[in-house]
């Protein structure tokens, strides 16, 4: 009885296997475009964002990441508040770039750190996408006075010196915590960044911005071996060379759709290799019921 | 004809791989709830922290975890002598807070540290759970008179120093080794803990604690990413900044759900992926011979 | 009555993954040798070095590698400009050593650094191949004063101070950057690389050379090591042991072929791995479609 | 036809994977005992000891384990010169203790560095197993004035200093390279060693010995965890506390048993996890053929 079960249920799982092995494998990942809907690749741009930050270790249970409306540039969405690993589509909200309120959420409980993102979104009209991590590669660094500089030859989008946001500075009698929670903070934040790509956060991680998600999530990872190049380097000598004038470039100079590429099929092979194992065991109906 | 040969494979192969499935996937791991037993729950998220602890490196072959009974404070649940990575409930043994003895052992090898949990419940009646680990995070940094400091912003349930304890205060003429093994030994680490949720032990690991299992999993994996962004950091110049008053924060004000959540969730993966293995190969059985 | 069940089971499942496997396991990766092909052996060594040196970490979505016409020493053959992971034999373009320029390129993008190669096959009639990697363990170094020295006792093909390349020595106003882009570039590097297996790039990375494409990949993994036990001895103290004269060992002096056939096997397995995965879902299908 | 013949090959492979899940499932595993062979255990132990040592990252293509012979406590057993990862029952030579050369070898090619075995048994009767490895964990610290010094709680076998083999200090006019090929530099190394568990190897690697397989092993694995300890504690600061005379132990105080089986059954795992991938690919009889 109990193999006449399983075999029934085993029918029903493989099916299930085999269509998200079909979505996995479709580039790009997780593009359910909506026909009509001029947002529908920004959206599935951010999908892949986040499986490629998680993957790469920049997301872990914290960070978020968002992109700004093509159809409406005073809209931006985000997904809901939720672990970065298991966001799909569905979970996006739109967000207001004037108050980083929530438009509609259908009593989804929006992220507490939204106005980083809005704030963002309000001071710099070229950015289209905005990371915010807790990596690991820049924190160290953030609690030094060493301000992060740029010294590989791909780091060339980062200015001579990348500012630190200390969030003391406009801490109030009262304030709490290092949480980017108001708006006074967000555009503090926003200042700090500047018209730079990457702000350091003291103590909790950093800030990136591009004109492109694909930008945005390109030169975070950049920023991460970056990073751990210039510690590395530091702690074999105080006299490490950075890059100077000619070796730094524009955005327009760097072509990130190859790193892009290259990160997107990374993360699509070791997605492949997790959703074998999960769908073997019903893992993905456990997790939907959430 | 190749897909109704897979269909009919896929249906056939996988009865054992689903029941293990079913058995990992139910939240929360291992819970084979005794209709009636209060501290069903807390076994439950026992067995549940050593599988997260075990999968983040932060327990090994040594090491072990406690809960104290919900229906008889004066209990406390540990498991006998064996690796964290194979306990299970059944493995739980039931002791006294007043001397770390066992209650009806029923031949199974108690663990000689048993004193650092029972001697912290006695000392410590906020405490519902202790962990004991080897974290090679905190190992570093126990070895020099440099005082772990919270430096990240999840880390600010942290006091501004915590303590390290150094069992060569307590040592006796005659008394050999660095393991808590008696009351003496067990008290005086209790004593250096005092209300901190963490003390590192020199050379030998750490003790944390908390008001459930849960928080005291997530506080460990937060003193583990601390304690290396202190390390890194303290590399690269002596001059960090650690939080300061108003970044720390009590257990009340840090909801730890959400990261007990995620680690909860990257375990399952995990181990839904080891269990793939061992089950086509028939080595739960093996090892349920042992 | 369940193992029937599973014998007949297995017999069934596994069709694509046999045809995967031996598609895999067919020494050496992806032979396809064209009968009467002088070069054969080498295109097909080329191709098992770019999955060994990605599989080590040594190439990631960077980086290149070449061989030396057997039939023509005045060719060379190297991929066109695709990510490294992807190389297969079908990808290799014809270029001239005279001007680093391809012959019949059919359309497919040449890489714009070619010129590294060219003009150490130029410079250097005793190379066969030559790797250009951004290997993260030689940067760090690269950007101190500090030389790459020979520490670990297989690394004794190097010389006692491995040089590094400075572009900027060579770059005229208006250059940027600072790729390998022309024959001006990739002669000061092959000048700074003067008769040594390895010269570092400062920022950038390195480039390793070899009388066999074997040569340079066993060259390439030891520089590794060494670079990062030369690193981590130098945090300790400043005071390290490097290998003196008698301790070093000409090429003729290392037999690479034990090292090249471990890095061959564990590429292999791990290649089997990702294929067990990737074939179950049809992803190789997917990939195919690009 | 084409699924006839994978149908019929895959019958074949899936008996051939089964027979291997029983072999690496039944500890301790591959012991084939050989009716009536005093040195079935230890051979098999030996067998182990490599799988653990590899899967632990402590030998990788180079490095070496011995046994002593319980029949004959004038000869010991060591495989072939091979890949550590590959070693089985069937690849282990009979050396004698007096001269480190071969008994009937079979035409099977003996190790280079058989005199560090030979030589170490042949002063150190009570050492029954030899493992020589070029672990990364050691390596820094042996290019340094710094002497490995205990500092974990499971370090506490090891001397206050454990002396460091300098090779230059033996070598003669003429002599090249930095492997012990002959009875002069393995009797030195036999003298660096003298009553101590482990000999750091300048630029090299280790040496490590013990009363058993499981012994040598156990102690390798802590070797390996104090030295990271011990170099990161010394990054942070000068003054750091290593154990002292009551915090040592002798051989007979510790039971490394626990940690034993922790490795093995670790070993196992990953063992299976591999053995799954591998076997479905046919991988296993590749291997056979070389």
């Amino acid at each position: 009885m109990q193999e006449a079960l399983h075999t029934l249920a085993r029918l029903l799982t493989s099916v299930a296997v085999l269509v998200a092995a079909l979505a996995v494998a479709s580039p790009p990942a997780g593009a359910q475009t909506t026909a009509g809907d001029p947002d529908a690749e920004r959206k599935a741009d951010l999908i892949t964002a986040y499986k490629i930050l998680v993957n790469e270790g920049i997301l872990d249970s914290f960070g978020h990441v968002s992109v700004r409306s093509a159809k409406d540039p005073n809209v931006f969405f985000m997904p809901r508040a939720m672990p970065p690993a298991l966001v799909s589509v569905d979970d996006l909200l739109e967000l207001r770039v004037s108050d980083s309120q929530p438009i509609d959420p259908k009593g989804r409980r929006v992220n507490g750190e939204r106005y980083i993102h809005g704030e963002i979104y309000k001071a710099r009209p070229d950015v289209m996408s905005v990371i915010h991590s807790h990596s690991q590669a820049v924190i160290p660094l953030s609690l030094t006075p060493i301000k992060l500089r740029p010294v590989v030859a791909q780091a060339g989008f980062l200015p001579p010196e990348t500012p630190t946001f200390e969030i003391r500075e406009v801490r109030k009698d009262g304030d709490r915590g290092m949480q980017v929670t108001d708006s006074v903070r967000g555009s503090a934040l926003a200042r700090t960044l500047s018209s730079h790509p990457v702000a350091l956060m003291r103590g909790h991680g950093e800030v990136v911005v591009g004109g492109s998600v694909k930008q945005a999530v390109v030169y975070a990872a950049y920023v991460d071996i970056n990073a751990r190049m210039q510690m590395q380097a530091l702690l074999l000598s105080r006299d490490i060379v950075a890059l100077d004038g000619p070796e730094l470039f524009t955005p327009a100079e760097f072509d990130i759709n190859r790193p892009w590429e290259h990160l997107r099929q990374k993360t699509l092979d070791d997605a492949a290799r997790a959703k074998v194992d999960r769908a073997q065991f019903g893992l993905d109906q456990t997790q939907a019921k959430r």
